[in-house]
């Protein structure tokens, strides 16, 4: 059996790597094509989908699913709409493939370009949101790259018949044979095959919670790019415009507490605690929102839950937000730098010198002065669709648009120089 | 016994980790200073670094280690003053630190600005060559790093007072005590303690031989970038300058055949093999290369070596070369995706349409047309000092200057914006 799934999964990364080669060549024309094609398809092949999604949807509440779960797994013939909508957009970005990084002439006359070209293939591991799927496709294949996508068993049957809908449009328009696959094997160790096979996948990004991506970082040998885990901050410095601290909080937590941008963890400095304390736990009251305080933060507000040490490292993903009292900025941002995962942080303040402090001291991928962490996302960065959001510093940092899945190539254009 | 070698390895990650923070702040002058006092001191020290290395060179002639190993393992006052002399070139290269990767205005008004930060902590785990103890906290300390090195045994005690000179220079110049850290534990083990600390160290780059870094690949949860493998090639085109093409094959064969960018396998257009071959063959002998051939090249010149399978995956590293007649460029290229290390392969041509299409085909960091593999090299390229050549596509591809030891950091200037 396992040997079966070894065959399985190589034979799969193997024909994928093989149709990589083909499709890093395909101009942005025929790409869009396919893209186009493959967002007609979805809608067409509509009712399939949902058969499918309505076996996923029965299996998951006899497994016993929380709603939120059963929630993230519906399709719906909208939610089918903005996922060829979505591809309809992918086809509308810039193509990164070929795009020029830097290009000179050396001393001894070598002209040396370097140029964006395609990673090759690409793995995704995720979990049971089939949008996942039509949108890593997309991504994938717009910046000319192969894709070998392994999904959760809660969503089986409906990426499973997406999958192919989307590869059978994709080659149908042009792009080569084997450049979409899709692992149909739930079981865990078509993962690890999958994170053995460095010969083939150039990458694996893996998209979903905590356990997931700490399963893929600790045993890949494969590069991982890791995405997603945001434990975020909004330091309220004694400078600060408190409506304004008060309305990117309520903003921050309160928009869509489950994602990953959402602030977790407010630090107000002592300086401003015993005014605007009492003013931020009554605005968050009225929208419903759990708060943990620190010992401090308790000593204001007595009828506070007193925070552990654990809610400081905790995401929370939902309406509760911990609150710390710090004596300083430099409190803050130690505080910051030990609990963060280095995803987003925001300062909210009218202090040049501590807004200049503190982004240059905070170690995230996005540093914010007075305005919402919600911010860090593909589109609200102007990168268009996104393919994850990286908390690793090495290769991509931050949301990672088209050009986090592309690599370098140097062309070296010589009239027979030897060194 | 390994608790210890955990407790002291891990001690030594933070104590490189908390220096960072402050590393990461200080000027290009500041860093420029310390490097030159680096540099000095290894000068007046030259005394103590070369008795020591004396006895690392007892101790190797004793192990039974090759020539080859000892030539590279040994100092002398000449080799020490070259070492001073790289510092002083780093400290000459611009400091990418702070510099713009973008910087625009989203419709909302947020201003969205990215520059390039250091990435914090850098773990090094090489082998023999103590020049590299000096060429990486060079690098690492001017590109705002902390470093943490882990040499092999053979050159412990040489690797030892050099850290140890470089790292009290540093620090009285300026730099921030704990910022080079230098494992004296010879113990394997303390290799698998580095490749855990993926909390502390951002990113390890092995250099040595093909072991160390499989192993490295193979065991590290800390992201690795690969470096240095070179299975090179050049295909003589049926359309090539055949002066041009020997000329370029001898330098890339003959001037340093242990370095990576060699070349180790000729590929011939049968076009031109029985002309080009015996003209080829004539010349490599005049250099004392061996040639291992296909079988169409023996029958072309029946005095060569027969090659085997293994010869197209070897890297020689030594005056041999392997040579293959092709039928077509379109075989040319499917052997060298096949067989290449994905470093630096290069097509001699006349042809516009073959140029073009060998440079889009071929997968690897520097695809040469008429000019030798052996450019692909940081100083070469225009980067100055390298840290190494990466022969993986994510993060770095090719050769690694200052930019490769750099993550990036979005700095967001809001006045309230609210999602």
């Amino acid at each position: 059996m396992d040997l079966d799934i070894n065959t399985i999964v190589t034979e799969q990364a193997k024909a994928a790597k093989k149709a990589s080669k083909k499709l890093a060549l395909l101009s942005s024309a025929e790409k869009n094509k396919a893209l186009y094609a493959m967002a007609h398809a979805l809608e067409t092949k509509t009712p399939i989908i949902l058969k499918a999604n309505m076996l996923d949807m029965e299996d998951g509440r006899q497994k016993g699913l929380s709603a939120a779960m059963l929630d993230r797994l519906l399709l719906t013939t909208e939610r089918i709409a903005q996922m060829a909508d979505g591809l309809r957009q992918i086809a509308s970005l810039d193509d990164p493939i070929g795009n020029g990084i830097m290009s000179h002439r050396r001393p001894n006359g070598l002209d040396i370009r370097c140029i964006r070209v395609p990673l090759g293939l690409i793995g995704i591991i995720y979990e049971a949101r089939p949008n996942v799927t039509a949108d890593a496709i997309g991504l994938c294949l717009k910046s000319g790259n192969a894709v070998i996508l392994r999904g959760g068993s809660e969503a089986i049957k409906s990426n499973t018949i997406l999958a192919s809908i989307l590869a059978e449009a994709a080659h149908s328009a042009g792009i080569p044979e084997g450049a979409v696959q899709f692992v149909k094997i739930t079981d865990h160790s078509a993962v690890d095959v999958m994170m053995r096979l460095n010969k083939y996948i150039d990458v694996i990004i893996p998209r979903g919670g905590a356990g997931l991506i700490k399963r893929v970082v600790e045993n890949s040998i494969v590069p991982v790019i890791e995405t997603g885990v945001g434990i975020c901050h909004i330091y309220v410095d004694d400078k600060a415009n408190m409506d304004m601290a008060t309305k990117i909080i309520i903003n921050a937590k309160t928009t869509r507490p489950a994602v990953c941008n959402a602030v977790e963890t407010v630090l107000i400095h002592q300086g401003i605690a015993n005014e605007f304390l009492p003013l931020l736990c009554e605005k968050l009251k009225s929208y419903k929102v759990e708060i943990r305080g620190c010992e401090k933060c308790c000593q204001i507000c007595p009828d506070l839950k007193l925070a552990t040490d654990e809610d400081w490292a905790t995401e929370y993903g939902d309406l509760i937000l911990s609150v710390k009292i710090v004596t300083d900025m430099d409190e803050a941002i130690d505080h910051i730098n030990n609990f963060g995962s280095g995803h987003s942080e925001a300062i909210i303040t009218d202090c040049y010198t501590n807004a200049l402090k503190f982004q240059k001291n905070v170690d995230a991928a996005a540093v914010y002065v007075n305005a919402s962490t919600r911010f860090t996302d593909g589109n609200e960065f102007g990168f268009g669709a996104e393919i994850g959001i990286s908390t690793q510093k090495l290769h991509a940092r931050g949301p990672m648009g088209l050009e986090a899945l592309t690599t370098m190539k140097y062309l070296i254009y010589g009239e027979g120089q030897v060194r």
